[in-house]
């Protein structure tokens, strides 16, 4: 990763990557550099440069030397930086500390999901390799629309408040064939899934509302309703669906408004809600009278018969939310709810009051791959190349003495490391390695011997020597 | 707009059309329907089909009958509707209740702008008509970044935080010209001017913070912060800026932590900041030590020496906020924020927790429109031709008795008509207008004789012809 082409030299490189770090909580406060030796090492430089590097951590208060143990991370490190350089050009990843509330090192993963780390493939991150993705169809679906006359349609006017009428028109007819009867204008477009959720959360609840989530589940989930004020209620995720016992004594004690449920293909364990269970929740919010938001956003990698809870309840207090970013293209940023009629007014403002209209020229774009059949093949494929990719993740991951806490299914593998998965995935970033610590999908964080990892990009033998050797 | 093609009769869809009305609250409880032969003659049906029409809406609940005077929108029309129909489709324009506290008509107005009344020019409308926008550099834009390749880069992961970097670029460079010292680490990008201020209100305030807004202002403004649950401080907007007695009074008794304002070219005023009231107000606010967003939305059409808080403050204290829907592609939804360092952090975590990134794929086609030159160009003929039709507004308007209230200037004319805009405003609809009264540009929505009107559309003999038939 360090070059000796660039124009800066080695030691500005080294210790400006970790200044990154540092100042992105990667590497948090009280945390130990590698030592001058293994920095050494790892970065196939010279020990001179690693501790010319430290040096120049050291000058810019970055770290403390503390004697015959090493460099650490200052606590104050991030918060000086910022009074030292008021005004001054912020890199990208460089940025200062995240609101506070909202759990740190979250938003250190949710940076890295944006961020190569390295150009080796990322275990930790959240969705296919590029290359899975590659296809024609999509372009093809966007020159199409670019026509001087389309465009203009589709451009200088603001579109329709709930989005593209061609889109919500092809996902009602998904949605209808998996049993969720959502006509079109019940359907809201949205920036993204996680645009959808979080325009349910500003429409059902008010700062301070309890709300029922599942745990483990996803870091954006618990840090998006800790920011909006939410008051959080994990339910434990049981292998075929929420646990029911707790949601009873939460429902008794906190009358929640709202539980947040990945149904199937849940992340990060991969599971998948049974039928009873799903009868049992919906019997539950009718007594308590809470609604659900069922997020589906890993729909396109599901089995032909899972059990979603808008199927059974018939949109009748579930809102269904999806997306495309896992499946077509992340940065078309298409996602979308489907909702009662009785929620819709609301739901419909929340979101023109905080971004007006999407755009809807990728939204038309996608509405003819879904049509022509496109995105159906694409998904096909991709289901295969999973299966494939996840065999062979399993098989390395056991050889490496992991086991599974669930049944491998989906994107995802929820691993038992038996080590600190919080100090593991320091270690590992040293390697160029980005994980996802089993911490981070819990709303507390506990300390965990777990991590996530993504059987599409897992399956990599050279990740799993490197794990072997740096977890020890 | 009744036409005896469609598969609907005359009856049925004179019926639709008010029901429409009703439901979206274009026509509001209490309102009086035009009488029958009034009604006959606008529409240019006989009677008889509005007679069947008023007795379809009678038998779905939606008006009632009063004795010897007529037919009147009933109280309870719009949640009965929402009773008879559960699960039914609802039409896009067919919308339930607006979330409680966020203004009905204010809501009304926005959804509006979203739906052409007819094919008429809309004075109330906030942007240009589409064929002032029309041109082919934003489609050669768009299709030269359609290559596979490209497209690939731009799709398949989801794109830097902050922003896409070319465009970031750009936009540094067009802000330091008007003297606003942001780096392109400093600039994030939204969906839209929109996003940007509720990304900075939802990082800055906590529900029940007090926070400072022009009057008269936009509504959405007013409905969003009301939505946050907010408490709207509204400060008189001058001629030569903000009420400075009544934001100092605010200070010392409320502490407020934020000033939101449009600077240049007011909205619905016209009026722009001089130079000793923009020092003036940053004073208040280095003293009272709370923040001020910029509201640049009209920037493109601004006078070239126009004062800027942001560029008085070297972006300390202040946050800058544009967008382009204004001016090129109101459906491209491309806005953003500049910041002060300290704030980044904050803010972008607000972003990714809302909505992840945004589309980099609009964002990179634009930076190429700015680097071309071809942006500038078209708003150097955009403010030509608005100069005009200004002229011709401004005639048109005085010699139809109304009154500007404030020099003509920008987009937006804010005009006295001398009768009450809210009654005027039904009125007109029936002859297919949408108006924007005076009362939704502030927060409390007191009867008011003004009204804005919307310079490129208001050009129009044959609207103000019927204007003034209709104001009597």
């Amino acid at each position: 990763m360090l070059t000796r082409t660039s124009t800066q030299s080695l030691t500005e490189q080294l210790a400006g990557r970790f200044a990154e770090r540092i100042r992105t909580r990667l590497l948090a406060p009280g945390a130990r550099l590698p030592s001058v030796r293994e920095c050494a090492r790892q970065q196939g430089v010279s020990p001179h440069t690693v501790v010319a590097a430290y040096d120049q951590l050291l000058a810019q208060g970055l770290v403390e030397a503390r004697r015959q143990r090493g460099f650490y991370v200052r606590d104050s490190a991030v918060a000086q930086q910022e009074v030292r350089a008021p005004g001054a050009v912020v890199n990208t990843l460089a940025m200062p500390l995240p609101a506070s509330g909202v759990p740190a090192d979250a938003s250190s993963l949710i940076r890295g999901m944006f961020h190569r780390q390295s150009d080796k493939p990322q275990p930790g991150m959240g969705v296919f390799p590029p290359d899975w993705m590659e296809s024609t169809f999509m372009p093809t679906s966007l020159r199409r629309l670019t026509s001087t006359r389309a465009l203009q349609d589709l451009s200088l006017q603001y579109g329709e408040p709930l989005g593209d009428a061609a889109l919500r028109r092809s996902l009602s007819q998904k949605l209808v064939s998996i049993n969720v009867p959502a006509a079109p204008d019940q359907i809201i477009t949205t920036i993204g899934a996680t645009h959808a959720l979080d325009i349910v959360s500003r429409t059902l609840l008010r700062a301070g509302d309890p709300v029922m989530v599942e745990e483990p589940g996803w870091a954006i989930e618990f840090a998006r309703l800790e920011s909006l004020g939410m008051r959080i209620l994990p339910v434990p995720r049981r292998a075929d669906g929420p646990d029911l016992e707790v949601m009873a004594k939460y429902c008794e004690a906190h009358s929640p408004k709202l539980f947040v449920s990945v149904s199937v293909l849940h992340n990060p364990t991969g599971y998948s809600l049974s039928p009873g269970s799903a009868h049992r929740v919906l019997q539950l919010a009718n007594k308590h009278d809470f609604h659900i938001v069922e997020d589906d956003t890993y729909s396109h990698l599901a089995p032909e018969h899972a059990t979603r809870l808008c199927a059974l309840d018939g949109l009748q207090r579930t809102i269904y939310v999806s997306g495309f970013a896992k499946i077509l293209a992340p940065n078309w940023r298409i996602g979308f709810l489907a909702a009662p009629p009785g929620l819709l007014g609301g739901l419909l403002e929340t979101k023109l009051l905080a971004t007006l209209t999407t755009p809807a020229l990728f939204e038309r774009a996608l509405a003819w791959c879904i049509d022509q059949g496109q995105l159906r093949r694409h998904a096909d494929r991709i289901r295969v190349r999973l299966d494939g990719a996840r065999a062979r993740t399993v098989k390395l991951a056991l050889s490496h003495g992991c086991t599974f806490v669930s049944e491998p299914a989906g994107l995802f593998g929820w691993v038992d490391t038996g080590v600190d998965t919080d100090a593991l995935t320091q270690r590992m970033l040293d390697e160029g390695y980005l994980l996802a610590p089993g911490s981070l999908f819990h709303a507390r964080r506990p300390p965990s011997t777990l991590m996530r990892i993504n059987f599409a990009t897992a399956q990599d033998a050279e990740f799993w020597k490197v794990f072997g050797r740096v977890r020890g």
